[in-house]
């Protein structure tokens, strides 16, 4: 594309305030971009900016023509309407793909998202990369969040797999877990899946990502996922580790997002 | 309304060609109006109308202080694009709830939809007066069409209901179908879903409305739900009829949607 039309795909990342996790993403997000050859644009923001402010680099990055995606970094000090600055967010560069008419373009037939959610598409990405059947399968997603659970259901479901959504108000989440041929669970509950909730070959995603304590670790703790792994190996045909699995994905589809964007603007093939 | 700040709610009606079933919705449509005192503006167009023709009546009614709801009776002649002329309704008149925006805030946590689309909330809204429980039920929606099945589950799962979405790639719907505490059918396969689909005790919301031959009726047909009403009865708690259901819940669904409007365009509580 550089060669071709001379134009470089650019990402903005905008961080607000210090909260250790969110660096250590952006920093991360930084990094991919620089492996690829996507241009990185960066604002960080101290923790009592104001809503404004923010606005105000937004409204900068819309307006830019060389950046072709823009990411909030969640979550937002909790002065800040996350709501009023994703929403500030042009659709056309709403790479995280969390815009209600991007969501509701997901959920309904015959339409097209500008963007998928990374996280979720990256859980897709990497059942297609593994040869695993979706088509017909029965589905269960554990977690309804907007960000993962929600999105990763509605893309199942266009895939064509028979979908449940299972959530903290079901009352038998194991005995429909266990029918399930693919797992995605997203709910933030360390090990919460046993060996017990899957079915022998069963195909397992799993996205959590949670601290426990771990005095061996020079951290003081280690993380884990929401799926008992050790359990899982031994009765799932797949299942992705924590960390190392769906983490790296979900980066690698803010880039395919991005350079979608750029593409698109540019009307480039 | 009309006593404290003199305003009627309106709806507005465009039915394109001379289908004879969109003509009698049509006039059930015009005829629940009248009998709440709705104001009701239609407008015929012949089948060969164009597009632009059927867009210059939505734009008049977009600009009609007096109109608070829009809706175009589908399906339109094939010539013209469904997607153009829903996308040209304004979304604050969107009666019928299918703008894409609408769709994504009803798939969101904390975000509200302006319309809910008139059949599933005819379904939830039966549910509700019947005192049926959702919260925590397993809920099997079968069919997922943007109309019906896609919002039904939505709204199940806003519910805090445990979803299941069957459809016809679905390789086992009648093992999962009687799981479920709470069925809403959608598919327009007559008598589908029988008896041995059914958990003893469910509660069934039949959608489907198909018209099989019956040489004994003077049509030469009648009506029947996607649930074979028989067996139904014998083993759910509760099922809606049809004809006489759902239908006439979806109507009533538009008048509220349409007064709705009227309220939030005039700021009355």
């Amino acid at each position: 594309m550089k060669d071709e039309i001379g134009v470089i795909p650019g990402l903005a990342v905008i961080l607000v305030g210090d909260r250790k996790d969110s660096a250590t993403y952006v920093r991360n997000k930084k990094k991919a971009c620089e492996s690829v050859g996507v241009k990185s644009y960066e604002v960080c923001l101290p923790e009592d900016s104001t809503e404004e402010e923010v606005l105000k680099f937004i409204s900068g990055f819309n307006d830019d023509p060389e950046v072709h995606g823009i990411l909030v970094q969640l979550p937002l000090p909790s002065h800040m309407n996350e709501q009023n600055i994703l929403n500030a967010v042009s659709i056309e560069k709403d790479v995280d793909g969390f815009h209600p008419l991007n969501i509701g373009r997901l959920a309904m037939r015959g339409r097209e998202p500008l963007f998928v959610p990374c996280t979720p598409k990256g859980c897709i990405e990497l059942l297609h990369r593994c040869d695993i059947d979706i088509k017909g399968k029965q589905a269960v997603v554990i977690g309804r969040s907007n960000i993962v659970g929600m999105p990763a259901a509605l893309l199942l479901l266009r895939e064509d797999a028979t979908v449940s959504i299972v959530h903290s108000r079901t009352k038998n989440p194991e005995e429909i877990t266990s029918q399930a041929d693919i797992i995605i669970s997203a709910v933030g509950q360390p090990n919460m899946v046993r060996g017990s909730w899957i079915k022998p070959g069963a195909v397992i995603i799993d996205v959590g990502i949670n601290p426990v304590e771990d005095a061996t670790s020079p951290r003081g703790y280690r993380l884990v996922g929401d799926v008992c792994y050790e359990e899982a190996c031994k009765i799932a045909s797949a299942v992705t580790p924590v960390p190392g699995g769906v983490g790296p994905m979900t980066i690698a589809m803010l880039l395919s997002n991005t350079l979608s964007s750029a593409k698109r603007m540019h009307n480039f093939q």
